[in-house]
This record gives C-alpha cells, structure tokens and sequence, in this order.
C-alpha cells in the first residue's frame, strides 16, 4: 500500500497541494493531487491562480488533465484552453470522450474548432463532426460514442481477455452490446451476467435479445424517462436501421432531469432563461421584462373591465375592497391546479382514462373548496361594518364561481397546451393567474350589478 | 441462439402471453415473458385479472416473480401478497432486496410483519430489522445492504473468482468496497479497474483510498446530491466508526431527486401533498384547503387595506380600476424571483458571496424593470379618456415602487427563512404573492392620498 499523508480537512488538503506548487515539488503534488476524486480536483483547480495553474499544465499529463477540463464549465474551458500549449491541448483534446469535445467545439468560434479537427486524431475528428451535426437537446448531441461491441459467436473468457485491453477507453463497460456483421443492434450483456458466466459459454447464448434503444433524433427528455423508468446505467442510440452508433449514460441523463426541472419552475413562474445565476443584471432583466410588459398590457385589461364598471363603484365604494382578494383566490387556486397538471406531464403520468379522472376529481375539489370559501368570505362580508347580507350574497357567490372555474381553468389548459402541442410557456403561472384573475372580477361585477338594486 | 417469435408490438406481444396464459401453456409463457425486461414484464401483470394472476405464481419461482413484485406499488403489493401462497410468499420475501421488503413492511401491520420475520431466512429479517429502523427519508433507509466487500490482501484473480460465485446476489458489483478486519472502509475499486488489472495484482495496491461515503442517517437529499456531484453509481452507507453497512444506488437516488423536485414545485403552488394523482377529491381538498383559507383572511387584510380608504375611492372611483394590475405585477415579480431563489437553492448553488452577488442583480433588475414599467403605465394613464398627467404620476411611481419592493422581497425572504432552517413552505409562491400585494396596494393609496388634492 503506497504510503501517504491522510488529510480529514479540505482546507488542509488543499493547503499542502498550493504548497507543492510552490515549491515546484511535482513528484509529491502528483502523488497527492491525483488520489482525489476528479470532482474534488476540478474544485481545487478552479481555487488556482494562473501561475498555479501553468504549474499544473507542466505536472499532470495529457490525460490526467483532460479528466480536470471535463468538469469545468464552459467559460473556464475557454480560459484554461487559452492558457495550453498546442500541443498539449491537442494531445488532451484526442484524450477526452467525444461528447465532451463536442460541448466544446460547439461553444467555440468555428474557424477554431475546424483548425483543431484537422490536426486532431482523424478517427477521433471523424466522430466529433458527427456529433456536431446532431441538434441540440436530443440524444445524438449528449451521447457518447466510446461503448464496447461484442459479436454473439465470442466466448465469455474471449471477451473478458479483450475488455482488458480495451476496457479503459470505454465510458462505460458495464453495459455491453452485441452486433452481428451488418454492426445492427441485436442484443445487450451486463457486466455482471458476463462475469457469472463459466468462460466457454457463447455471449450469443447469454444476451439479451429484447434491447432497449432510443433514437439519435429523440429528445433528451424522451432518454431520461426511459433511463429513469428502466433504471439503465446506460441506452443504446441506434439509427432507423438500428445500427448502434452512441449510448447516453445515466450521469449525463440525471444532468438533463435536473436541466428540464430547472425549466419547468422557470416556466412556471415566467422566469424561463433567467433562471441562471451566473447572467448580469441587463440579461436578466431583457428575458423577464418582455414578459412582465406582456403580463401589463393584459393586467390593463382588467383595469378596463373595472373601468366599465365605474359608475357602479362610484355608487358602492365598499365593492373595491374585494377586488385584490377576489383576484389572488383565483390566482391561487389556479396555480395550485396548474402545478399539479404541470408535474404530472412532467413525470408522463397521463394516461387518457387518468386526463378523465384528473378532470372530474379538480372539478369536486373545485366545488368543495368553492363552497367553503364562499361560505367562509359571505360571513365575514355579512358581519363587517359595511356590509349586509346582500353584500355578503354577491361577495360568497363571486368567490364560489370564481375558485370553481379557475381550478378548472388552471388543469384544463395546460392539458389542451400539451395536446395542441404548443410551447407550454404560454400555460406559465403567471399567465393562468391573469387570466382567471380577468375572469373571476367579471364574475363579481356583473353579479353585483345584478342584485345592486338590493344593497 | 434461443430460437423466438419476434414481436415490435406491445399489444400484439401482451394478446399472446395471455393466450398461452389461457391455453395453460407454463412453458412458451416462460419463455417468452422472461425474456422481457422486469420494468415491461410488471406493466404487462398490471393488466391481468385475479385469474390470469394466479397462474402467473404457479408458472413463475419466487426469485423470478420477486423482480415483478419490486416493480408493483404499494397498493398492488398489498393486493398481490394475499394472494401468494404462505411458501411461496416466504421463498420471494428471502429473495428481495433488503430495502424493498423494508419498504414493504413499512406499510403493512406490525403484527403481520413481525410474524413473516419470525419465519423468514435469520440474516435476511435481521437486515430488515436493522433497515426499519432507520427514520424514513435518510440514508439507512434508502440503503440495500447487498455489495460485496474485499480484502485488501486478496489478489485480482482472486476477486473475479469469487464475484462468479456471489456476483448475482448483490444489488451492483460495479463498485466492491475495501474493508480490513476490523470491517473499516479502506478503499474502494471499480469492477472495470479490477477487469483491466493484471491478475496477481493485490487489491490494495490498486484500490482508491480517497472514499467517498455517507452517514446513515445523512437526509435522501444529502445523499443525492453527493451522486449528482461525483456522478457516482453507488455511494456507501458507514457508522461513525466509518464501518460500511450499506449502500445507495443511482437509480433510487433518480426516484430521490424526482420526489425532491415534486415537492419544490408543490411548495412553491402550495399545493405540497395534493400533487399525487392517485388522492380523491376530498382528500386534495383536505392538502389544499387550509392554506387557501389562511391566504383568503390574508387577503382580508388587502380588504381592510382598500377599505380603510374608502373615502377617497368614493370620489375618485378611478383609482380602482388599477388595483388589479398593481396586484398582479407584485406578485408576478415576485414570483419571478422567488423562483429564481428557490432553484438555487435546490441546486446548491450558493456560496456566501454569490448570495451578496444575487442580491445586487436582483436589486439592479428589479429598478430597470421598475422603471421601464412604471415609465410605461404612467404613459397608459395619462392618455385614458378618464385619466390625466397626476394620475399617470401615482401609478406609475406606484408600480415602480411595488416592483422594485417585490423583486426584492421575492428574493431576500426565502433567502432569510433558508437561512433561518424554517420550513420553506413559508415561503411559497402565493404567500410572497400575498404579501407584495399588500405592500403595493398601500404605496399605491398612499401615494394616491398624498397627491389627491391635484387630481
């Protein structure tokens, strides 16, 4: 067992490395540095000034460091590739999975990125430009395309002799996938049913012949819910021909379930793109404003319909104080339903006969809540010093309509969003709130109008 | 090569297994449903009548229909389980994981639990026991307690023998944990750096000793993290004594991080608990209810706000009519900022300085849409047909005013309540909403009173 200092303390930890590096002590820095897991590395290195970091350029080797550049995000890629020597950086760039170098490129001007590809290892070239050619978001754009093929006429111990060798170049060899000579898809090998296999056993006898495998033009999300509703390590992305040429692994995939949560909440609350915290205060603002002048010039709407009814305000002042609550019980009630829709689709929880279910359980929640509320606010409205039973009639019934309609309101529309197939921004929190806000004051309104005669 | 009908489609593959089901054909059932994926073969039993069912015991063993029974909700289990026979009930529990008899006696009678542990395998139910009793949502009770451990003297050849004896009775062999004879986790190897050793290489010589672990009783979502952040297949469970008992598997860690994701969204539409579809109407009115009625005496409070001015809304009855709109962009923009908050802090993605960083965009967001806003609204108001320059004056320095103050207070109060460990349910889309309608609306007055006299 190699002798080494055994550090609880990050803090510690890091101080001794920075000490290396100052020291020039490359032999201990090394022995120290790479023992830590590449996440843990990545962190330590983004600590770094750029006198460290040339230090580090010099002590790790091409490949060492490529597993570093992997998990610095994409501003930090560009200064850290600026600050590499050519042929460092090319020997670093064939080095990492092609997926990776395709982020990369893809971020990058293209005269640069087609200088490097012509001097970069041809095979590894070749891949990158078919990566590249994939649209962003769907699996061909987030696969990789370092997996292990078996023939099916192989023996167990056969295969095993090969993943010696070529084990390490592979994202993953835990999931291996047999072709026949037209390199079609024709079965999947776990790891482990290799391993607990007697050694002369044909992987033909042993696979398993019903695979499952998405398409390169699939979207990402599509991947994620099948990784997620098989629980795959990993899935094969085929052509139409179901020639296997990438997998998507189950890293990358919890990356993009957290990406699409991120952009449900954003659609939700009509923050979509200004989720990311890194963005200054002008980017921020230009993709939330257009939203909220949107969200304005509606909101004026309301003031119009209240407008029309100005003469009556102007007779019975007290039918302003109900005004804001009439317009959050709706807001809420609606978003509360539309949550619920919102997650639902998220998680392909919908089935046809569930959409009727759905329908008919928001409706008798609606009616409940509907009438308690109504009850509830009638009451208050009878017994305040303004009010009288008449009020307290068109404020109770106003709310039970309101809340009613706007639970139905806040699932049926984002349902018919969905069917329509329409970009479900448009079903986002705040534009159902305006609406059943616009809906629930003309509710009350023309029910005060009808028994004005009587307050 | 197995010699097989090849079915593409679902229905047509589901008619004939029931034919053979009904035909009583055990042999083409077998072998054409166990060729299936345990995910595919559990949606197809869905669909089975108690008749259909109760073939599917006899022509299945217990391990075989154990991977179904994992795949079935709770309620199915339920349902399925009284069906079993005693012997074959017992023989199914002794093949499950730990961690979902675990689940499943979770929800099931003491007494009945208590007496299938008294009958089942010794070591099997002492696991179990251990695992029940773990609070729910930590990390002892996510944990399965099948991985394999190694001696740091044993050789690679040495371990790839082994692993052919035991490898199918853990939950994953990709990752073997290292433990010396006081049973300490020492180290840990990757099955594909063991694969691609040489053969009498010992185990310590090749293991990492940097391991990354867990606490039992560290929170689910501690725990997912960690995999998100090292992307990890596996992290072990160990003792303060840093003795390993068990481990957590990224696919459980997916389910984790859907749920954490579901209850995000149900608290920011304070709807938490009501967003599972499977609840009837009364009790998601039962989830939804009290937090309507609290927000609806709040709203009360908007009420008394607006009526307390009722005198100057007698004469100038125009001022109503932007109630709504100062209402919805308070709580539109503070939505949007929550939002923002809420995500980040999920994503943990806040560092001590990045929270001073956020708070100085939000402010300098909130003042431009402010003033683009108010700018815009005063513009409206002044060329209404009842409108004119004073009245453009009040709600334009109005909805500035409200949207700076809620972009604010939709930032710094879940920042404040995160900070404070209070349940953030407080912090919820509605109430934040709420809360700046309140605070808009008496700018909104008070502005309007104070520059009454020149309208």
């Amino acid at each position: 067992m190699k002798k080494r200092l055994n550090f609880k303390n990050r803090e510690e930890f890091t101080y001794y490395l920075f000490l290396y590096l100052k020291n020039n002590d490359a032999e201990n820095f090394r022995e120290e540095f790479l023992e830590l897991h590449p996440t843990d590395q990545v962190e330590i290195f983004k600590l770094m000034s750029k006198e460290k970091r040339k230090k580090v350029y010099r002590y790790l080797k091409p490949p060492e460091f490529a597993e570093i550049f992997q998990g610095i995000e994409l501003q930090g890629q560009k200064t850290v590739f600026s600050e590499l020597e050519d042929e460092f950086a090319l020997s670093m760039l064939n080095e990492l999975p092609a997926d990776d170098v395709t982020d990369f490129f893809g971020n990058i001007p293209d005269s640069v990125a087609s200088y490097l590809l012509e001097k970069m290892d041809k095979k590894e070239a070749n891949t990158i430009k078919l990566l590249l050619s994939y649209k962003e978001n769907t699996a061909g754009s987030i696969m990789t395309t370092e997996f292990i093929t078996l023939s099916p006429k192989e023996t167990a111990a056969e295969v095993m002799d090969r993943l010696r060798e070529e084990g390490l170049g592979a994202e993953t060899i835990y999931y291996l996938y047999v072709t026949n000579e037209e390199e079609t898809l024709i079965g999947i090998l776990s790891l482990r049913e290799l391993i607990t296999s007697a050694k002369e056993v044909m992987i033909g006898d042993i696979m398993k012949e019903q695979v499952i495998s998405v398409s390169a033009f699939a979207d990402q999300e599509e991947v994620s819910t099948i990784i997620k509703k098989y629980d795959l390590l990993a899935v094969p992305v085929v052509t139409s021909e179901e020639k296997i040429i990438g997998i998507v692994t189950v890293d990358d995939v919890i990356d993009v379930i957290e990406e699409e949560n991120t952009e449900d909440i954003g659609q939700f609350a009509a923050v979509k793109g200004a989720l990311d915290l890194n963005v200054g205060a002008w980017t921020a603002t230009k993709k939330r404003l257009p939203w909220l002048i949107l969200l304005l010039f509606i909101g004026m709407l309301t003031a119009g319909l209240i407008g029309s009814f100005e003469g009556m305000l102007a007779e019975v002042a007290i039918l302003a104080i109900f005004i804001p609550l009439i317009a959050d019980m709706a807001g809420n009630t609606g978003t509360q339903s539309l949550a619920i829709v919102v997650r639902g689709l998220a998680l392909e929880k919908f089935q046809r006969t569930e959409i009727v279910r759905l329908l008919k359980r928001e409706a008798a929640t609606g009616l409940i809540m509907g009438i308690v509320c109504g009850v509830l606010v009638s009451m208050i409205a009878t017994f305040i010093p303004q009010g009288n039973m008449i009020f307290g009639l068109i404020i109770g019934v106003s709310l039970f309509a309101t809340v009613v309609i706007s639970t139905l309101t806040g699932t049926v529309i984002p349902l018919i969003i969905n069917k329509l197939k329409i970009d479900p921004a448009i079903a986002s929190g705040p534009f159902i709130t305006t609406i059943n806000d616009i809906v629930g004051l003309f509710i009350y309104f023309t029910i005060a109008s009808m028994l004005l005669q009587f307050l």
